[in-house]
């Protein structure tokens, strides 16, 4: 008997009629003879309306509420399909992030699990019940309800996989799995079978948004097998996994993008120690994560620091630089918020050279100008201008063969 | 500093707009230096469309799973109010019912309240909080969520008041306070300042909405003093206290009814020893409250037996009826969906002969058929056929006087 836990998506129980089709699936699975625990977002648009009814009652609202107002949607969620599957014939338990104890630290909207107990789980799974928990929330120590975070139902699939020791985790989407591409863009996008965590992370963090980074960070510490599957169809999907020999036969995996990027430029900053402390620090205070990060040469004892964030929070970074760069004695400030990054992952990058001049020649050979440049291991990122996002995307997904099987 | 605990019951909830409502009441109660716990109901029209939800995902839903889903509603109402209050200035936090540990039995829907810690709630309120606590959900013992009921805030609320030793708990609602009768129906009602706890109960019990029949019985019993009050007005509303010489003076208090009635008779019962209890106890076991009961005299070892029961529960009955009025050998069965329950209410009548009496010659009067006529020391009530129902309430409310402030 295998431990099965199971995630789906605000859109696969976007009404009742789709909750039946997750009901259906879940007794599939159980007549397989598996163990289930399955984790819910809330229905499609309930999310959106309760931040509606949120930003309607305060244009801050305070965090503390905010959470406990959201999480009333995974709430509805969890209750509705454990009505179904009872109707269905299928005994089944809703849970609460307070009643599993899903414990985070304190920080609302953006809490991080710390514990999962298990025991309760464990023992109604015993009793023969499918386990349907509320994903995206947790309760901190202080019982306080906790929020993850945009895509933290995935968090929630994971964590609860990992702490139950599950044999795999399935993520049920409304996309067949992980691709080469987005096929909205890339006609030939292929649908990978398989992927390791790695490139996972860097195609999560770099803009693809099939799988919440977080989820994969964690299914990579606890080693999780993760599969990322349509809940429309009966479709394989994408094997989240360990890397093993197959995955280097290809030097790059994937081709990504983010449009959520803006640029900010700080001109001729003095260039002596503690500068760049004294700029980051405040946003990293507010928790705003810069992205690509880069210093000119100094002419002078002078430089000119560029960075990216995210351009929901560009209003505030101006805010905060325009206080921190006078102090530096910067002399201004430039703002583009016409960009997009453009990245290639690919664990066989580390065994293969030339990948980056390749992926640079691509671009330039179609007019597209690099405004900055970041990399990993197995990633590099191009800063480019907006505009050229697709076609950056279909020029590098046919120059490094990625709709051919490797 | 006295500790206040306000209700607010949906339709003062119902928006955003009307939420700041409640935040200005709130505020201004917090000026006048009172502690203060607030309980809220789910935004109107919310509990509805989550109880349409729950049917639409199962006929008949299993409780445990109807309680988690509808006890979201007072979760987005408490984080609502709590965000308004905080953007106006007033520290305020939110509680579910697993946070504050309001333990019910176990009685999913319908649970009672068996316990309430004070710890948390007094801890903040010391610490100059708002208490923002949703009401009409709990948790049983096995953390499981429960509700109590429709109108089981105001249970709640009053439960609550005693649990925090109050010195008033004040019930805002969409009317001005207790009135002699409804004055949808009777032009010359009249609201009434002071009514007691015996007198509200009986009242709430016979069909009057504005309190809920459990949330007086716990206010005697903890002789928590209960402000009835519109919020929509600054009006001084109707207190129900202890029974004092005043309230003695007028005979009758009020008038009521309820239209929620259907009558049951079951034909030539063998009137032996038992059959009562065959023919009650399948009602019983399902929860279906009996109300009024008649029995016929005798007549050569056969009767008929008569009773009421709520609308909504008929086909229940039906079902029951239908098998156990064959076992004690019964000749059939008659249901009559046509009637309705008029009931004079006053602590008066104790010292007062002639009150029933006179009831009845005033229906008689208009031509109003008594049907059955059940009794208790400070009430009278009598089913009569429903078409009859607003001329009754009329003609008592003149009869008794009750335009005229005794």
């Amino acid at each position: 008997m295998a431990l099965v836990v199971q995630k789906y998506g605000g859109t696969s129980v976007a009404d009742i009629e789709r909750i039946e089709n997750v009901a259906r699936k879940v007794i599939k699975a159980r007549e397989a003879k598996n163990d289930l625990v399955v984790v819910v977002s809330a229905m499609a648009g309930e999310t959106d309306r309760l931040i509606r009814l949120a930003h309607s009652a305060a244009p801050d609202p305070i965090e503390r509420e905010y959470d406990v107002l959201i999480a009333s949607g995974e709430q509805v969620s969890v209750a509705l399909l454990s009505i179904v599957l009872n109707r269905m014939g299928c005994k089944a338990k809703s849970y609460l992030a307070y009643q599993v104890k899903i414990i985070t630290d304190g920080d609302f909207t953006r809490a991080r699990i710390l514990k999962i107990d298990r025991s309760l789980i464990q023992e109604d799974l015993r009793q023969g019940y499918v386990a349907v928990v509320a994903g995206f929330q947790g309760i901190d120590r202080k019982n306080n309800v906790t929020t993850l975070g945009r895509g933290g139902s995935d968090t929630s699939a994971v964590a609860l996989a990992a702490a139950l020791g599950a044999d795999v985790c399935e993520i049920y989407t409304d996309v067949d799995g992980v691709y080469t591409a987005d096929p909205n863009i890339c006609d030939n996008a292929r649908l990978l079978k398989k992927i390791c965590y790695e490139e996972m992370l860097e195609l999560a963090s770099a803009g693809a948004k099939v799988l919440h980074p977080r989820s994969v960070e964690l299914a990579k510490k606890y080693e999780v097998p993760v599969y990322v599957r349509s809940s429309f169809n009966d479709g394989a999907g994408t094997l989240v996994t360990k890397e093993d020999k197959d995955m280097e036969k290809g030097v790059v995996s994937g081709v990504t993008y983010d449009r959520d990027q803006a640029k900010i430029t700080v001109i001729h900053v003095p260039d002596r120690p503690g500068v760049a402390a004294r700029l980051f620090t405040p946003l990293s205070d507010e928790n705003i994560p810069v992205d690509m990060i880069i210093q000119n040469a100094s002419i002078d004892g002078f430089t000119d620091l560029t960075f990216t964030v995210s351009r929901k929070d560009i209003g505030a970074v101006r805010r905060l630089l325009e206080i921190s760069a006078k102090e530096v004695g910067a002399q201004g400030l430039q703002f583009d918020e016409h960009i997009a990054k453009v990245s290639i992952v690919g664990v066989g990058m580390r065994s293969h050279a030339g990948v980056a001049s390749k992926m640079f020649a691509t671009l330039a050979k179609e007019g597209i100008n690099i405004l900055m440049i970041s990399t990993s291991e197995i990633k590099i990122s191009c800063a480019i201008e907006a505009k050229y996002t697709e076609l950056a995307v279909r020029v590098l997904h046919d120059a490094f063969g990625l709709e051919q099987e490797s």
